[in-house]
């Protein structure tokens, strides 16, 4: 490697990282590759306007590539937490987590036609896939048929692994690697490219549109995002949540009603065949499947995005044959529908709710998402860049 | 009640009604009202080449009604004995199973519209809704926010019990009566009624067309009627059985794949992501739904139509998230799609596999179902009406 910046960021060790030890270090990506990107998230800027002196530095590196740099945003998903703490199964340890990623792109693959040094780009939860079967071919590059490769925690073909965007600099494929639209600032898109296509997807599967009801299950990280597009999408917004704690949060994101399954026990049969769809968010495994299923209108889908750590509850046949309900899951979402997703938030206004924290904070911000408290998505941002 | 004619039939008393201990004898039907007819099923006609001596007969027993007689078909369901035996709950004995009905009708309520004296007609496994829903005005009546009432074990409003087709008369709300286009026997549709339209359902609802790969789990009375019908919508089928033994007759309705999952340890991922819907007709409740799952394409549907009388085994989250696919359920079908189903039957010449049994001897053919010896359908007939 001959770049003249270094791949360093927020490496987990072991299981105790998601207690707040990751540590900054440097780290081998990659192998550089003419379809790849380098996309710098941390160095900073040395104020040129439009930083055409970097472009300068660095364009001597290859005849094939160009480079440019700028400024960081990362969201805090929490996949994260799974990853870091093996939840999801043992993670590939040392492990930089953080696929919510924007940045500016300091280095061009010669292959690379779609993007440009100093484009403002995001990544999302995959980096990798065959690109040849026909799923990858449609756009809907999750369900390749030999495997998604993650933006981090995965190994590319080569073996070399895929490391996330808790860092200064991410080198990704550049199929993966989408150009933000402008009018969309990077903090509130950043949380977009996984949890906000995370419940698109199955949004816009589950035919989310006007006239219809769509109920959301655990108003957090995901449920907010699936509450604004779902609303930008024209549906009727229903917020399906434990206590009321977030009741006053989702008014003000738009919903309709506000269904709280602690406070009132009647509240599966007071609703039943209420909604057109619901996406679940919610990740713990013992959650009132049969009931949730209960609130569902004939012939639609209630639609799991949010992954429990451990199998579903048993359910009785009955649930889904006397009522023609489907139980489904949705896995982030491919090229196709992300860059629908960036238009739908453009034209919309869609604002993420998000809470700010400096990227040198990593550990602390880790440690407080995993204890819920974030509302509704933290963003990690270098702070030098943060008004470039 | 003022008929020439009584409502008699194979009475089940208890849970050992199963073991071939149903009692004939006369029961009480529902109070007739303008919106029913009478359906005979078994008395024997005088061969009177159309009957108008009957006709004439039973004109005089009401101004609103119209009557006429000749001959009974009534297939054999898994779901007879389900309710024979109280497996899907305690069953409201006396009980008279069987709602796969083929008839002529004896009496014609004065509100009727569609129906008239003579008419052969069908009754599948509903003979009641609110008829006001959105469901029912649809035609989706198994799913009527009030619930369904079925052609035996309900209760009408009027709380009279329903009674099933082991019987020489049922009486049947018009709105669950079919006319039975020509073209078709009689003991070929009989079947078709319920467990034809149990799998049809699913198969339209599911996208069975050219082009499509369709699996169906379970080869037996819905099983092979799903292969045929899959069939006769132009889809690839593909039979999911455990053991080779039904491969020659599963060839013979058409298959283009026979997977036994029995025979070959590595079946569901040397099969994975090969099918486009999977009907699951099977009912044993430690299915290996994870495995069944793996053969689907992403964004497809495994539909239950048997319902196992145990809770469904526990499923890990990412075998829905990670490949984009869902479970669902299907009950019987409604009117809408029951007359589709007799059209492509007759346009296809779909053709029952049956095995004809006498009415007399139900009781032998309810064991012989429950030992899994149909081969594929049971009917039973009136054998002094069975050329009619």
């Amino acid at each position: 490697m001959s770049e003249s910046y270094k791949f360093e960021g927020w490496v987990a060790k072991n299981k105790d990282s998601v207690k707040g030890q990751l540590v900054w270090e440097e780290y081998t990506p990659k192998p550089f590759e003419e379809t790849d990107v380098d996309i710098q998230m941390g160095e900073e800027s040395d104020g040129d306007a439009d930083g055409m002196a970097e472009i300068e530095a660095v364009r001597d590196l290859s005849a094939d590539t160009l480079s440019f740099g700028l400024i960081t945003h990362c969201g805090i998903c929490a996949s994260d937490l799974h990853t870091l703490r093996s939840g999801w199964g043992e993670t590939d340890y040392p492990q930089v987590v953080g696929h919510e990623i924007v940045g500016k792109v300091v280095k061009v693959g010669s292959k690379v036609t779609h993007l440009k040094l100093g484009d403002r780009v995001g990544v999302g939860a995959q980096a990798g896939s065959c690109l040849n079967c026909e799923y990858c071919t449609r756009g809907d590059e999750p369900y390749c048929n030999k495997g998604m490769i993650g933006t981090y925690g995965g190994r590319f073909p080569d073996n070399s692994k895929s490391y996330g965007g808790y860092a200064d600099y991410t080198r990704v494929p550049a199929h993966f690697v989408f150009k933000i639209p402008d009018g969309i600032p990077s903090d509130i898109v950043a949380p977009m490219m996984c949890g906000g296509v995370t419940v698109y997807s199955p949004l816009k599967q589950g035919g989310a549109a006007p006239g219809k009801r769509v109920g959301v299950v655990g108003i957090g990280g995901l449920g907010h995002f699936a509450l604004l597009f779902g609303k930008a999408m024209g549906a009727d917004m229903v917020a399906i949540s434990h206590s009321k704690s977030k009741k006053a949060d989702a008014e003000k994101m738009g919903v309709k009603q506000f269904i709280s399954t602690h406070d009132d026990e009647n509240w599966s049969e007071a609703n039943a065949r209420s909604l057109d769809l619901i996406v679940c968010t919610a990740n713990n495994s013992d959650m009132p499947i049969q009931k949730y299923l209960r609130l569902l209108k004939p012939g639609s889908s209630f639609i799991l995005v949010g992954a429990p750590e451990e199998p579903l509850p048993q359910i009785p046949a009955f649930a889904f044959i006397s009522h023609n309900v489907f139980l489904g899951g949705s896995l982030i979402g491919g090229t196709k529908i992300i860059e629908e997703m960036l238009q739908v938030a453009v034209k919309s206004d869609v604002k993420t709710w998000i809470q700010v924290r400096n990227m040198k904070d990593a550990n602390a911000a880790v440690v407080d998402m995993d204890a819920g408290k974030a509302r509704y998505r933290y963003v990690l941002v270098n702070e030098k860049h943060a008004n470039l």
